[in-house]
C-alpha cells in the first residue's frame, strides 16, 4: 500500500491519503463512505496497528464500483507533505553503513577508515523534515559545503524496547526515502546533529510503502542525481548493519515508538568524497530514488543575504 | 514563579501546577475558580506566551482569601512528573562547556584538550526524560560505566530561527535542572546520542522556575552528590558559551520552539574524570542541585537480568 500525507487546500493541515491507480484517495473520507472508522493522519494510522491497513483495503473494495466525487484526486494535482510531517522524536541516522562510503568518508572527512563495529547512530530533529518538492535551504553565511546522501528510511510500527533481531522485521510499518543533507563545514567536535539537523536538512518522502508491499528491503537499488547527473548508485544488500540489526541495536537502549524513523545510511558518491569535491548550490535539483519505494525530488534554495 | 507537572491520581495524566507557599495549586482549576482561562499542561502554558503568567498571578490573587478545597495540595504529597514529560523534540545537550571539565574529559575520554571554538551540540531523545524521584536504569548487560552530569537547563519560550544574541534572553521561558546521564562505554565512533540518549538518561526537574524569578542565570551554584557525598560543584558563571551564545548558535540553523530544552553542560567532577574512576550502580542515589532553581533526586535501579 502506498500512503501519503497531502494538503487538501492551501490552508489545510496534512491529511492521510492512499494512492490507488494514480489517484490519492482521502483515507478518513473513504472510511466515512464505506462505514469504516479510518484515521486522518499517518501517525494515527500507525498507532491503530496492522488491522487499520486491512480496514483501508476493505473500504477501497467496498467503494470500488463508485467512489463519491471528491474522494479521489489525481496524484499529480495534490501537494504532498512529508509522510510524517512532524515525527514524535528525532530521526535516527546511521553513519558509515556502506563499505565504500566508509572509505570515501575517511579520505575526505574526519572519520575512521576501519569499518564500524557497531552502528554509528546520530540524530536529526523533527524540525529538519521537509516534503518532496520543498526547498533545501542554502545559507551561504553558514556553509559552503552542503552535501547530499540518499538513504532508505525505515518507519517503525510498534512501541518497544529491547527488540530481538529475529523479531525485528515485524516492527517495521513501511519504507520511504530520506536525503540526509549535511553541511560538512558545520560539524562540531565530531558531533553531527548541528551539521545534519538544520531546518530542511531532512527531505523525506514522497510516500510510505507499507512493509507487505516490499518483499525484500535488503535488495533495493538506490540512487541520487544532481541536475539529472547520477552521483550515487548502490543497493541495500550492501548495508553493513542490516535493518534487523539496526532495530535491535537502537532499541537495546532507546524505546522505539510508532512512526519513529531510521535513515539507514548512504552509499558512496557523496559530494565530500568526490575528486574534486562537489557541493549543492541554490538552483540545483536533487533526486533521490529507492526503486520500489519512490523518488524524492528537492530543489536547493537560497536563504539569508 | 515555580511551575510543576504533577499527577493528581495514580491513573491520571500530568497536570500543570503552580507552587505557592509549599502548596501545589492546580493551574486549570485555579483558572476556573477565578474566571481566567488557564491551561492544564506546561507546553500549553508556554504556547500561550507571557500573558499566561500574568493570568496565573491574577488568579492566585483573586482566590487568595479563600481557595476552594482540593485546589491546593501540599508539595510533599504530590507525585511529580518531569516539568515537560514529553518534549516536542530532542533535548539539546552541550558538551565540554566548563573549562575544567574539558581538561578531565580529555584525560579520560576521547575528546580534545583544546577548548571548543563553537558549542559542541548533541541530542537526547524525548524518550530519555524522567522526573525527579524516578529511577535511572542500570542495565549491566549494556554498561559498566554509567556516569552523572549536573546541568542548568534552559527552557525556550518562543518559536524562532536565527535569534540574535542581544535578544536571546527574551526567548527564555525559565530554568530547570538536568542530570545528563551517560553510559561512557556505549559511545559510537564519537557520536553521543546512544550513550546519552537511552531511556531514563535524562532526569529533568523537579520544577521550572520562570525567567523573571532568576535575576542572574549566569551566577548560580550547581552541585551533585552521590549518596550524600559531593562530586561536582561549580557556578554557571564558568560556562564557556553563555546562554545567549547557545541560543543564537543552535537557532542559527535549527528552529527553536516553545518548550525546547537546552542542557547547558556540566562542570568538572564526573565519574569518568575521577582518579580512580567512579560509576553509578543500582542502589545509589544522585542529587543534582542548581541553587535558586531546585534539587533533582534520582535513585539508580537495576533492570535486565
Amino acid at each position: 500500500m502506498k500512503l501519503v500525507t497531502y494538503r487538501d487546500s492551501a490552508a489545510g493541515e496534512g491529511r492521510l491519503g492512499v494512492v490507488v491507480d494514480g489517484q490519492v484517495v482521502d483515507v478518513e473520507w473513504l472510511g466515512e463512505a464505506a462505514g469504516e472508522a479510518l484515521p486522518d493522519s499517518m501517525l494515527d494510522l500507525i498507532d491503530m496497528g496492522p488491522d487499520a491497513l486491512a480496514a483501508i483495503t476493505r473500504a477501497l473494495d467496498a467503494t470500488n464500483a463508485a467512489r463519491p466525487a471528491g474522494l479521489a484526486v489525481p496524484e499529480e494535482n495534490v501537494r504532498l507533505l512529508a509522510p510524517i510531517p512532524r515525527p514524535r522524536k528525532n530521526i535516527f541516522g546511521i553513519g558509515l553503513n556502506y563499505v565504500e562510503h566508509v572509505a570515501e568518508s575517511a579520505k575526505s572527512l574526519d572519520t575512521s577508515k576501519e569499518l564500524p563495529k557497531e552502528p554509528v547512530v546520530f540524530s536529526k530533529p523533527p524540525t529538519s523534515v521537509i516534503a518532496s518538492g520543498e526547498g533545501i535551504q542554502h545559507n551561504a553565511a553558514m556553509t559552503q559545503q552542503l552535501d547530499w546522501e540518499v538513504e532508505l528510511a525505515v518507519i517503525i510500527g510498534k512501541r518497544a524496547t529491547r527488540i530481538a533481531k529475529d523479531n525485528a522485521m515485524s516492527h517495521v510499518f513501511g519504507y520511504s526515502v530520506i536525503n540526509d543533507v549535511s553541511a560538512r563545514d558545520n560539524r562540531r567536535a565530531g558531533q553531527w546533529i548541528f551539521s545534519k539537523g538544520q531546518d530542511t536538512f531532512c527531505p523525506f518522502g514522497p510516500a510510505i510503502i507499507t512493509a507487505d508491499d516490499v518483499p525484500d528491503p535488503h535488495n533495493l537499488d538506490l540512487w541520487l542525481t544532481k541536475n539529472g547527473v547520477e552521483k550515487q548508485r548502490s543497493n541495500t544488500r550492501h548495508l553493513l548493519f542490516d535493518i534487523p540489526t539496526l532495530i535491535a541495536d537502537i532499541s537495546s537502549g532507546i524505546t522505539l515508538e510508532p512512526g519513529d524513523i531510521i535513515a539507514t545510511g548512504t552509499p558512496a558518491g557523496v559530494g565530500a568524497g568526490r575528486d574534486p569535491q562537489e557541493w549543492m548550490w541554490p538552483g540545483d535539483v536533487i533526486e533521490c530514488g529507492v526503486d520500489g519505494i519512490g523518488v524524492l525530488r528537492n530543489p536547493v534554495v537560497k536563504i539569508g543575504d
